[in-house]
């Protein structure tokens, strides 16, 4: 096989065939296929696109270039979640203790925050010794002990996937919807799950801004899964507003244990009891998803999922009685205070603006090399169809360093939109794909 | 600027500034632009296109990577003609002799045989001492004591072009009718000539099979040449059959030499009158076509031509009794008649097989690192419309080395269709692109 070949079959709208994916893919370990040849395949692949079958091979061939991990010594059906990406999105924290307390082995490999979007390894990673560089053996180690583990990509898992990105990045060629599905399926398949629960965003604080690019990457990534016999469901859920209240990582990490104490925002809790739930189902722990929610909401009412949490922190080097007393979580020194101009209902809150004001006080990042301030961050005080005085405050910023201060709040500002109309919030679910 | 900007431009089907363009192909020199991002670009270029402002950009970038040759000290309008490649192609030999005995100064830069078709400078260094390495120092000295100059091109000329073509090779971008046209200009602009005649090419035997292609590209180049203000005449040229009868390196120039004492095949000879004419029209001797057509035969009568040629080569170094006497000419050990299956007119000849029966007789080379046997090759007995008699012959192959002699006698084979129907050979001049 000669690369050149199957960039010209690509690049005249041709399939590649399973072996040329897969001999594609194996060249990036064997030194045989060029960088130039490789960025070349990639910009063909997002102009003509890919096929299901090319996509589930170029999937498979991605998970094969690294380790695949062994669950099989642990009973039961394995099953994860993954986000797309937004604004607030602290479910992880949440539904993975809830799906555990119900009984359903939670093996979770997360990633960091990039630009407006957080990251769940740095929400936990606020927990002061909280670990999430585990490796293998540590990572089945807490699965066992707690029945769910939280940790970030390990070396060994999908090198292929590490590599194209960091080329899709430098060549215009990351919005391909086959690509994106590749690479998150690769990660995740390689696990050693049984069962997936995606949840796709759509609206201006996602990935996909656009609902029918969010519907297509779900059906892909579904499409993928099934064709490895996974059990897959995704919803296509709204990231227009941020979900719940707080952004920022530990101030996430409160919002996340108030949900799990039974309170916190109903946007937020009951988006995590529904993946939960989701979990639940597709882990066999409930007949139907009616009898999983019920499962979910119990293990929440009784304390077992907000416990499990509990001993997942300890497991993994973190503080537990910071859980129950937030002040040993990293808080900001300064706060202050973004008003309304004027009395009337929010009839907008963008969560693009949100995420980005959080960027700037140092909650994330605009390059993987760059660490993160824990403590800063921002909570909001008013939500789309909330009403809301004149001078009566909108969002409390939490910061550190008052330099990107002025930028931030003008931010924030931007993102509300008040008038006179009063609205009901729209549904934070919008579509449902299962098999 | 950013790479992966201009890239992501392009590949959403927008349109390049100069200032982009210049940034990108300097990022070559500097380093800053990776391999793997130029890759990238030259595939989105290729399926996404370029307006003839951009490929003039381009083109110009390209230029600018490396030496333009000032040649403005020589007094008269400089004049080059370049060919975009086929089978029996030997008019380079033929025209610059006559334009430059007709007062043109003729600075060519040619190119060496791949694949199917052959090279102007392989056939020159056919004729023993002949040397076509020039400096550019040689390169002007030529051109001042004999009026013309047939030399390679140099490390200095258009280096990013040499970067360029090679990574299109490689990565399946190389049939993008703006990449095509801005590679070719590049080279021949950095020339330092004023004028410039076009011969593209189209057919089996060459490069753009399909005439509306080569129509493109020749408007693409007259495009590019105008907007830098130089004179740009284009033919466009029938490659289906082989030009003349002698296919091979030294047979070609033997063919030459025929054609500038006034005597060899008609449809080389007219092909080679017409385009030196154009070049002797741009070259401002002569007020139109008719009288530019009418000073090249003169040229030719006379003798004054073949007396230039001789010239030039002595002056780089070659023999120029070999001109006279071809037996000191490299010639072929051994010979091997195709002969006809059957009676009747010629319908068809192919030239790509013949190319390719030529290449495997070792006239040609598949990697620009191989060298070539400056002796073997063939000579064609009948051409389209000729009668031939059933066991009489249709070609004789020269061969030093029978290994791959049966491959070549039956691509020779296939290259022929006989019929019973007469025919008239087709015009080789399809159309012309002036100012």
């Amino acid at each position: 096989m000669r690369a050149v070949d199957i960039i010209r079959a690509k690049r005249d709208g041709g399939t590649l065939s399973a072996e040329q994916i897969e001999w594609m893919v194996g060249g990036i370990a064997r030194g045989d296929v060029a960088d130039y040849q490789w960025s070349a395949l990639l910009m063909a692949i997002l102009l003509k696109g890919m096929s299901g079958e090319e996509t589930s091979a170029l999937t498979m061939a991605m998970m094969r270039s690294g380790s695949i991990v062994d669950l099989s010594m642990f009973p039961g059906l394995k099953v994860d979640k993954h986000s797309t990406g937004g604004v607030g999105d602290k479910t992880s924290l949440i539904l993975a203790p809830i799906a555990a307390a119900a009984g359903v082995p939670v093996p979770m490999v997360s990633g960091r925050g990039l630009g407006h979007t957080g990251g769940t390894l740095d929400k936990l990673e606020s927990i002061p010794g909280f670990r999430t560089d585990l490796d293998l053996d540590g990572y089945r180690r807490v699965l066992r002990e707690c029945g769910l583990v939280m940790i970030g990509q390990t070396a060994e898992i999908a090198p292929a996937d590490k590599y194209l990105y960091g080329m899709r990045d430098a060549t215009a060629t990351v919005e391909s919807i086959p690509l994106i599905a590749a690479s998150i399926m690769s990660k995740k398949l390689a696990e050693g799950i049984d069962g997936l629960v995606l949840d796709v965003k759509t609206g201006n604080g996602a990935f996909m801004a656009k609902l029918e690019d969010a519907r297509a990457l779900a059906e892909a990534m579904c499409g993928i899964g099934r064709s490895m016999g996974k059990r897959i469901t995704a919803l296509i859920t709204r990231m227009e507003q941020p979900l719940g209240l707080m952004v920022g990582n530990s101030l996430e990490v409160i919002e996340s244990v108030e949900c799990l104490n039974g309170g916190g925002p109903k946007d937020l809790m009951d988006l995590s009891l529904e993946l939960a739930a989701e979990m639940v189902l597709l882990g066999g722990k409930a007949k139907s998803l009616e009898e999983a929610r019920t499962t979910c909401r119990r293990v929440v009412d009784s304390g077992e999922a907000l416990e499990r949490f509990r001993r997942l922190v300890a497991a993994q080097g973190g503080d537990p009685t910071s859980l129950d007393d937030f002040s040993r979580l990293p808080t900001a020194r300064s706060r202050e205070d973004v008003v309304s101009p004027e009395s009337g209902y929010v009839q907008r809150l963008a969560a693009w603006p949100i995420g980005h004001a959080t960027m700037l006080l140092g909650a994330g990042r605009t390059r993987m090399d760059q660490g993160v301030d824990h403590a800063v961050g921002l909570c909001l005080q008013a939500k789309e169809g909330d009403f809301v005085k004149s001078g009566e405050p909108l969002c409390t910023l939490h910061y550190n360093d008052a330099t990107r201060l002025t930028e931030a709040v003008a931010a924030v500002r931007s993102a509300f939109q008040i008038g006179p109309e009063p609205l009901s919030p729209a549904d934070v679910i919008i579509d449902r794909l299962a098999d």
